[in-house]
């Protein structure tokens, strides 16, 4: 068929690099750290299935029937209760949207704002996934570094005085790919910048439960008191991300809009899965089943922090230390080809994902994602190792034992 | 804020009518012939809620992981073969992609092909829901009249002759919000049209096993030798609209490129939803489930063309006869204003859908489209015999009794 059947933005599309790997993950023996998986093993099946169970047999057919494309009123009453008693952010239930998973949230976001060319301002390294959604609208990207704290806030400055983009987006707690988080001071002096420019930012925070040291900060959302911050979060990382059950919460204004788009993308979220997040959330184990959790990635991403102690070498070598989240981020000299690396890896049975997915500048980035939420303290520590002996060896110059 | 924050889509889109509408679906004592939904004690709540225990008691966590964009393997592979033993649709698995709802499927349709001022071809009318998906990406509609038997080929090929649309988009099957239905002559003919300009024909067919009276005629997709009909069909009317199940049938070169979009725009269609409708596939009883709701929609359809009968006057006023689905159209002489009319209608107590909002033209239109899935037979004959005395009326000249 000929080519131009297909309209211009097909021309730019094309698969996630992280998908592309996914073949790996189920090959025998693999170590695979290169997903963005949650645990299955902390899925709370059973409470699930209790939910499910009484949705079914006392609301009954209504949970099967079409529902209001904002989502079940009673959900949105419960997030925004937990929006702020747990993270101080002043919302009522007409301040949030359910979604099919945040990735339909940044998609939306992507509709609202981006028309082709206009700027959208990224932290660098930023999410892939997001990256996506926002493709699909043709956008010039502009990205602000970033260091341990996050955002540099004097970078993004800069840019503003040039560039008046249509909004900045920021993953700033645990962030994907790195694993940084944005510090309380960074926070509030990103949200000043935000009014002085008259701004829109998207928060995507889809870990923010997911801490396991230091202190919590609150989410940038807390601080906006002038409706800027449209703020995404998710019940991916703490229920399950097969039920593909997210929500934004921001102004109504914004919330209008986006409910008229998501009338036209997919008319409403499953009503079902929306009754069954509801009658889980409201059966009081979710709490202590979110501790749960944090417990067993905190193993995880100390086994993955002690491997890498253990294995890896120090001269031009570094990696981020989480305070939470699901990513670990490694950064090594300029000159290793990490895509490379890659394959080599796979011949080593263990893989990760090399971190130029996560820029825009189409340039070669010799830095990796290391996930350690979806393999046991075991297999990290042995995963860790294999990849620490590739490293050791490119370093070195010499080809890696057990290379293809 | 500034208007121009957003993107210019945004300009154009409104909230649908019938959405708009719905506010009147809960008064008290309404009769809502306005809606689109099936009936909710149509929903095998039983079966469904026992494929919910299966799935979390044999497949468990993996149900509630994430999944592939394209859909659950296994339940690609029994819709395939459902399409191929039911419809006569030559297709297997990888010719399936599982999407949230055909409302999701539209928009994607309208992301892959359609770039700003693109041609679609609708028929007139058209299903409400695809213009608005469509409308997110800005094409010139053209549209083409139809008859009994659907398009009319003949004004479809005069068209083609000058503009080359990127697709035609045509319900064929007890179309929404005509109850029409293509003949097979017409399915023909019209596939040899798509032959002959080398035409892409988007099919849409939610309806398709909801026929009460008359022959069955294979969906156009069936004469599709060249890969050139996008199909698409759902779950939502034989299984539950709560749970957001539809599914594309296409070439496997339309499925990839729908799957990238897929990806970008929400990763993927719920997985538990997918595990629990392929249990409930698998359990035997779908097939006597549809029948038993066949026929309490044959009993409403009946009821309600046995009122429009008894009750509405015949001169200048007519209606189609549909041989299945949820709808029926009512064409009234051009002078009455049908949207003035439904003002009168709900305060009396019965609402319907004015035709106007399944044109593109702008133009008013004196035609209605009413529901009969969604009330009881007793429910229809009483709101048909008010909408009649309206009718009456405004024909007469003299405003109805009862009008606030």
């Amino acid at each position: 068929m000929t080519p131009n059947r297909f309209s211009q933005r097909m021309n730019a599309m094309k698969s996630s690099a992280i998908r592309d790997l996914l073949h790996y993950a189920t090959l025998p023996g693999m170590i695979y750290l290169a997903g963005g998986l949650p645990a299955p093993e902390s899925f709370p099946v059973e409470a699930f299935r209790e939910a499910c169970n009484t949705v079914l047999a006392e609301v009954g057919p209504q949970a099967l029937q079409y529902g209001t494309t904002e989502g079940y009123k009673p959900l949105r009453h419960c997030i925004a209760e937990r929006m702020r008693n747990q993270k101080g952010v002043a919302c009522g239930s007409d301040n949030i949207l359910l979604t099919s998973g945040s990735q339909q949230a940044l998609e939306m976001i992507g509709k609202l704002f981006i028309d082709y060319g206009d700027i959208v301002v990224l932290e660098s390294p930023s999410y892939l996934g997001a990256i996506q959604a926002f493709d699909l609208y043709a956008p010039r990207y502009v990205t602000v570094p970033m260091d341990e704290q996050g955002i540099i806030v004097e970078e993004l400055e800069r840019i503003l005085q040039i560039v008046k983009p249509k909004f900045v987006y920021t993953v700033p707690t645990f962030q994907n790919p790195s694993g940084r988080t944005m510090s309380l001071e960074r926070r509030q002096r990103l949200m000043a910048l935000v009014e002085k420019y008259d701004l829109i930012l998207v928060e995507d925070d889809p870990y923010g439960e997911l801490r396991y040291t230091g202190e919590p900060v609150p989410p940038i959302k807390a601080f906006d008191t002038t409706g800027r911050v449209i703020y995404l979060s998710t019940f991916s990382k703490i229920l399950s991300p097969g039920i593909r059950l997210a929500w934004v919460a921001a102004s109504e204004e914004f919330i209008r809009k986006l409910a008229l788009i998501k009338q036209a993308t997919d008319l409403c979220t499953a009503p079902f899965v929306q009754y069954a997040a509801y009658e889980y959330c409201q059966s009081g184990t979710m709490e202590t089943h979110i501790q749960k959790i944090r417990d067993m990635y905190q193993v995880r991403m100390q086994a993955m922090l002690n491997a890498l102690e253990k294995y890896f070498p120090k001269e031009g070598v570094s990696w981020t230390h989480p305070e939470g989240g699901m990513f670990l981020w490694v950064t090594l000299p300029e000159t290793v080809d990490v895509e490379d690396m890659l394959k080599e890896a796979v011949a080593n049975k263990v893989a990760f994902v090399p971190g130029t997915s996560f820029y825009v500048d189409g340039r070669p980035h010799a830095t990796m994602r290391l996930n350690f939420s979806n393999a046991t303290p075991e297999l990290i520590d042995e995963g860790i190792r294999r990849i620490a002996e590739i490293v050791r060896h490119r370093l070195s110059g010499a080809p890696a034992a057990g290379a293809s």
